[in-house]
């Protein structure tokens, strides 16, 4: 895999182009690399990850900052002046006290972390947003992406504020809406004739070949995948500087759920929250749930399926982090799960129904996993609880449509109104 | 019309039940009366709005409120435990700097205030939010609307977070995904066949039989318009205490664009930022033009149009405040422009690729109107602008279906992607 541009060699990078970051470390093995565009460990090929030389961090210091995802900036692999630079200002997104979901499943105290509102509507918003900094640190020309929805969406956008050309990969019998969504944003959407592993494998060939290209998810991964852990800072600040007991989390690389828990050992270690146990949960779907099976085998290994669900934003079967979302499940006392497509079309109306917030598959995911860890004596209703939706359900409409709709047809008139008995309390 | 049930009668009202509000004032004639679920001026059938008796408000107490639009709590009809009552927590969008745009329309300092990250994608999340606490307070059992979309989805989401019972009427001819973002939220969809008038009539015949039935739009109205003022609020604050000099907003009733005036004025007269002049402007689509049309020929009769546009949101032939915005257009030396619907499609294209906003076809009418009042000389490039975009371009995607897509569909292989040129600088 190529790198981006010759002029983004790490010597060439400005001062403080990753703030507190001061390398990247292999998962696996621990072997340090300098920062640069580079998402695998060159002596064991493990996952690369960004490490930190923190300083002294201070709630008022952050509480001072945006309403949006860099008031965390310091915890970040981007620069210090990064709100100066145009991007999509996501994060900050509403932390909701759920007491009617909660009542409805025997929970305590329940809350809902709602990235449907983000300027994409997604949680891709965050990881991009983080992505697109490394891209320009790194003197990247083109900033790009194969995916089949959130990520493509998230991507075009960004890059449109940012002024960056953009190139965005799909499938080409992706349904026309999603089409849409992407094209509104850039010039250079291009179909690939196949499904979404060919044309993933065509995003790695042209990074491979072309000089200057950001891939997201390829070769900036690791600054990406560090946007995710905003999602537990928020959760964490929002709560008034504290960690729930327990958080459930959608599961498609794994990687927003590590990241999570990454985001909570961080503010433990920073002294921003006290330290307290807390149980990470994820949750996958029946027709994609190699990680549910795997820790409910026991075993560490991940064996990859072929993906059949409604919930396609988590239809990754062969995920990257699946193991260490095995890891933070098992270490933390929590556990991976899975739902039937049933299941989830019947949470996103649940929680529509219950909260007013109207969640994608992925979301209903997560909150038919809630309600199964719950019956199933997994997860504890006594004690303080978090779910992340991830995603909005205008952008998988289809998921539902057959199951709410009008509960009556009338002509326009009181006494037609009247017979239907709506009115009655 | 009927009042809601027969213990929400004033006397009935709890201490505090609309905050700093102490009367219904008629615009036209000046007459006050208690604060109720009442909308026409006993006297002379003019419209009523909310008064007030301001105490002294600061800065501090305002940022140191909830991010959203309870922040501005003081100024609005509701009690000071608002934010204690289940809602969905709307407002505090972003204000973004468009610098892309602002270039490519020869503008000097551009702001578009983002709406469409709203709980329910647009504007009304605030209005509604508003019309909640008022139905609360006078014990209505039934919270309800006449809608074609955004109104009905905010409408539906709030009161099912609310716990509240909705009814939500829609013309039986809408698009099934408009129907399925209102149904997602309530079981109390009803389809009327007839057009928007039809339903409309049903909901006030429906109003003046029943007890107990807040409609949003009909009998608590003055309340609910309130809602329209934390976007001038939110633009002033996130200027960092300043007004803008121009600011342009969609007229559909016309209600947001004179609240929005209201709001500047109240954040004058309280000493919240200093006095200065601004300029308003309002954006119509050709195809329904009533009050530009009057704007231009410098009349104060506005006669009403039959709709035929493709921004529906905005499509209301007989605006019950388009008389008030040619005042207040006037007044401040602003103006009312339109545009058609190849210039809303073309403006919409304009703004998500310039900005990374996906707008709807009100946004879209707004940001062509702001291109050509700079053309045309009637918005000074020069001053500091403000445009609203009030939804999201995911609901109204047909509009620009045929006007974005792909641009080229390959076969999966990197010599078919360098054929295409797209990687071309």
């Amino acid at each position: 895999m190529s790198a981006v541009a010759p002029e983004t060699t790490t010597t060439g990078l400005r001062e403080g182009a990753f703030g507190n970051a001061v390398a990247l470390s292999c998962r696996e093995c621990g072997h340090r690399i300098d920062l640069g565009p580079h998402y695998a460990c060159p002596e064991c090929f493990g996952p690369l990850e960004v490490a930190y030389d923190f300083p002294a961090v201070t709630r008022e210091e952050i509480e001072a900052g945006p309403r949006n995802i860099w008031r965390y900036k310091a915890l970040l692999p981007v620069p210090t002046d990064i709100e100066q630079s145009p991007n999509t200002e996501p994060g900050f997104t509403r932390l909701l006290k759920a007491d009617n979901l909660a009542r409805e499943l025997g929970i305590d105290t329940l809350w809902v972390k709602d990235d449907s509102t983000n300027p994409t509507n997604s949680f891709k918003d965050r990881v991009v947003a983080c992505a697109l900094s490394a891209a320009r640190e790194l003197g990247a020309t083109v900033f790009a992406c194969p995916s089949t929805g959130n990520l493509a969406n998230a991507v075009a956008a960004a890059g449109a504020r940012a002024g960056i050309k953009t190139v965005v990969f799909i499938p080409s019998n992706l349904e026309q809406p999603k089409q849409v969504n992407s094209a509104i944003f850039t010039s250079n959407l291009v179909a690939v004739d196949g499904n979404y592993d060919d044309v993933n494998k065509l995003a790695q060939e042209i990074a491979a070949e072309e000089d200057g290209w950001a891939f997201v998810n390829v070769n900036v991964r690791p600054f990406y995948a560090e946007g995710s852990k905003t999602l537990g800072f928020e959760i964490a600040e929002q709560l008034g500087w504290r960690l729930p007991d327990q958080v459930v989390i959608p599961v498609a690389s794994g990687s927003q759920l590590t990241k999570v828990d990454k985001a909570f050992q961080e503010l433990i270690k920073l002294g921003l929250v006290e330290e307290k146990p807390y149980k990470i949960y994820g949750a996958q779907a029946t027709g994609c749930n190699p990680v549910a099976t795997a820790f409910k085998a026991g075993v560490d290994a991940i064996r990859p399926v072929k993906p059949d669900t409604i919930a396609k934003s988590l239809a990754i079967g062969n995920p990257a982090d699946g193991i260490y979302v095995l890891d933070s499940a098992r270490r933390s006392g929590g556990a991976v799960e899975e739902v039937t497509d049933d299941e989830i079309r019947e949470a996103i109306v649940l929680l529509a129904r219950t909260e007013g917030i109207f969640t994608e598959t992925a979301g209903g995911t997560t909150t038919a996993v809630l309600k199964k860890l719950v019956e199933t004596g997994q997860l504890d209703p006594t004690l303080e609880t978090v779910i992340i939706n991830t995603g909005h359900g205008l952008k998988t409409l289809d998921a539902v449509s057959g199951a709410v709709g009008p509960a009556a047809t009338i002509a326009p008139s009181y006494d037609a109104f009247a017979e239907t008995g709506i009115g009655q309390a």
